[in-house]
């Protein structure tokens, strides 16, 4: 086995934490789920929130630039999004503001915040960083497709947007909790914040695409798990392309392929129906052999929020015996997930 | 069926022809493969060469820039590659001498010409034009899986570098020989070239691969037939991602498959086998039907370059018996590629 010198200075973004999470004017939760994310996964490291008046919350402390500094504070994150990924003009005192506090501004937006003439001016002039996480790293090799060491997880799904980050967030917690060295790897702009590393991997050149997935997870200690976010579907029209490249250079041992039941249509594409789940795990195990001969599915993650807790935990128990594997909600946790869990490290 | 607006501008690159071709001081074919592609696909486009002495010729009119702008000239094309895809300083001289001799210059090295300050100084005093072709349109939208009117083909593989251009243009030329109506599409560096137009495929972020393959191949006429050329295979270990974007976006209703007899391991990667012809076509069918349920395949191309006249027909006519399909190859021609496209022609 040839063993790739880790490249992680290539990976490292060291985000500037604690955060302070921006939230600006936005009242519906949809349009702030980076800021939700970052509260629920990367508590520890948010000092408190700033949001205008109206606006909506997501409970922490409601501070100032000035007084997130005074609390540590490292950077402000613009913890919204909105359609077309802009940075607002009514967001921009609040930017400037954190800039002069000497916060740091980091950004999951398409937008580049140096785009922005005043805040390019204003991080120059508080010689403070503009960090637009959606950048990948320069200077990516291709992908060698050489086998590394340490065990890999990848969730991957039957459609975007249906709990691949909370599924892999929660295996890494749970995997920490029994005290396996793990680490979680992001894929994503929201991901990227809460880990503070990772790679933006739909942002990254299709021909280093693979190659960017093998640098995210570099060779590791032959126990060491990395638990990593999966993006989009094999099965998604437009997106397939980046999952492909991200479950070859991931090279996984085990996948979990996460799914929201009751969704029928591809998200966005609604001449496109949903592949069951069994021909998700069937495709991601025939295409990721061709890098891991030996990749395995550990289990199913169901995102049933739009659910009760007695129709949730029905559908799991059915769906359970129906493919024979583990099925659980990561979010609801349970003795479901602890087996789902178990499985995956039983099996690699 | 919903008919998509032909977004040709932001496909037509319009690279500026006729090309005076630079050949440097290359001693060795194998790096003058742009050059030859030119002079073999694109003769009456190429007024002549330039090279050093003891170079390598293709055969063309050996002309100055000045001689090659009286000729009619529009351009100096850098018809050769080398390790790494640098701008040598050596070619310079020459590359400075066509600028001030009214020829813009185009690339497909990966280095910017731009990023040499003395070019990108001299292009400015001569207003003429350094093009990258490596460099995609800009705006490339998400696909949107839609289907689209008119007929495509797409060139794939068992492996990179094996003759997909090749299929691709001698499939088109014979179309238009029969007065089919149709467009060579081009999705690498020497196939834009050839074309004056497309889209470098691997240099496209991997989020909008489909839709750049969407782009590449407007709505048309039911009757017209787009033929393009495949990138990569959805076997490589690199370079995957690009050929299913591709594959998604093209929406092929043939594909032909092209393959080297002789090559049993992956370009470059000595630890991957070659996949089965059978297992190319199974695999480009079934995730191609995705997009294009009714996807079939044409035949087989097969480079035969390294064989004699007798065993290369002997083994086109095996392969064709066991296949149960059309095969040939192109660059031969003969009857058998004649089949071969009457076969692709019929099944759409």
């Amino acid at each position: 086995m040839t063993l790739i010198p880790p490249a992680t200075d290539l990976v490292r973004l060291d985000l500037p934490r604690p955060y302070l999470l921006f939230l600006g004017d936005v009242t519906e939760a949809g349009y702030a789920k980076t800021a939700f994310g970052l509260r629920d996964w990367a508590r520890e490291h948010c000092v408190g929130e700033l949001s205008f008046a109206n606006a909506i919350s997501v409970g922490l402390p409601k501070l100032t630039p000035a007084e997130a500094r005074a609390c540590g504070a490292r950077s402000m994150v613009i913890g919204v999004a909105n359609v077309g990924g802009r940075i607002l003009d009514s967001w921009l005192p609040s930017l400037l503001e954190a800039l002069a506090a000497g916060l740091d501004i980091v950004s999951g937006m398409h937008a580049r915040l140096a785009a922005t003439p005043a805040l390019a001016a204003a991080a120059e002039r508080h010689h403070r960083r503009l960090i637009d996480v959606r950048t990948p790293p320069r200077d990516i090799p291709i992908a060698s497709g050489r086998k590394r060491s340490g065990k890999r997880l990848l969730a991957v799904g039957t459609d975007c947007a249906l709990g691949k980050k909370y599924t892999a967030l929660a295996i890494a917690r749970a995997l920490q909790q029994r005290g396996v060295d793990s680490d979680f790897r992001a894929t994503g702009q929201t991901g990227i914040m809460i880990a503070g590393t990772g790679i933006p991997m739909d942002a990254v050149v299709s021909d280093f695409e693979a190659g960017a997935a093998e640098l995210l997870s570099p060779a590791a200690a032959p126990n060491h798990w990395d638990v990593i976010e999966g993006q989009g579907s094999l099965f998604h029209p437009a997106y397939a392309a980046v999952s492909l490249g991200l479950l070859h250079g991931s090279q996984p041992d085990v996948i979990v392929v996460c799914h929201q039941p009751g969704r029928t249509h591809m998200l966005g594409h609604l001449q496109f129906a949903l592949p069951s789940i069994e021909e998700t795990i069937r495709l991601n195990l025939q295409l990721g052999q061709r890098t891991n001969p030996a990749i395995r599915c550990g289990g199913v993650s169901l995102n049933t929020s739009q659910l009760s807790e007695s129709e949730a935990r029905d559908l799991i128990a059915a769906e359970s015996r129906r493919l024979q594997l583990p099925v659980a909600d990561p979010i609801r946790g349970g003795p479901e997930f602890e087996r789902l869990v178990d499985h995956c490290l039983e099996i690699a």
